[in-house]
């Protein structure tokens, strides 16, 4: 009977971790979808910056990556976020 | 029967702490859409404002760390709501 | 009643390993979602702004490609995602 319920009891401990790794892939895929068109609208308009005012392509450019640094940090701690579920 | 009862309980207490953890990163990843889109777009028109504008380009900055810095802190109290699910 | 205990055992691991497997694409699929409409737009708006100016087309193009990378990167972290779940 005891070791029915250690048997019950590493079966428990082992579907809950299941359970967490199953949503963990979902919670960093949708973590891509907004910084993914993010990314695409800023540097699609720093292009379009670019052409209108060549002159100012250098500051366009240092503002383009300070944009994607930040939407970018959304989508790695998404990952941060999966690696805690997967294997934490 | 009283050493399986608590077993029974000590399994539900689990079970829901799995449940809770399970939906935990789809907090974040939802959490992290909007800001992801948001910044992005704020960046793209910021950069456009910039090439329009030339001389209003520190102004423009500043503004855009002001709504890069509220979008942003939409993401990480997601991240907080992640922590608070997983590990509380 | 030892091998049946043994027999759930290998049971459990193998259907904990099923549900992870069976969200991993999932997680892919929506991790490509953004990026794909991200780089659309982006490599649209820059084909516009050559045609807008074409003296900086070379610029456009390098900006279009560091946009590419940035986005590309968030789909390449999502197969990392997948294989993370579906292998280890």
């Amino acid at each position: 009977m005891l070791s029915v319920l250690a048997q019950e009891a590493a079966y428990n401990a082992d579907y809950i971790a299941g359970q967490e790794a199953l949503f963990s892939g979902v919670a960093y895929g949708l973590a891509a979808i907004g910084p993914g068109i993010g990314i695409g609208y800023l540097v699609g308009q720093a292009v379009q910056a670019m052409a209108r005012q060549p002159e100012m392509a250098g500051q366009v450019r240092t503002t383009m990556f300070l944009g994607i640094a930040f939407a970018e940090a959304l989508a790695l701690i998404g990952f941060v976020v999966f690696i805690l579920l997967k294997f934490a």
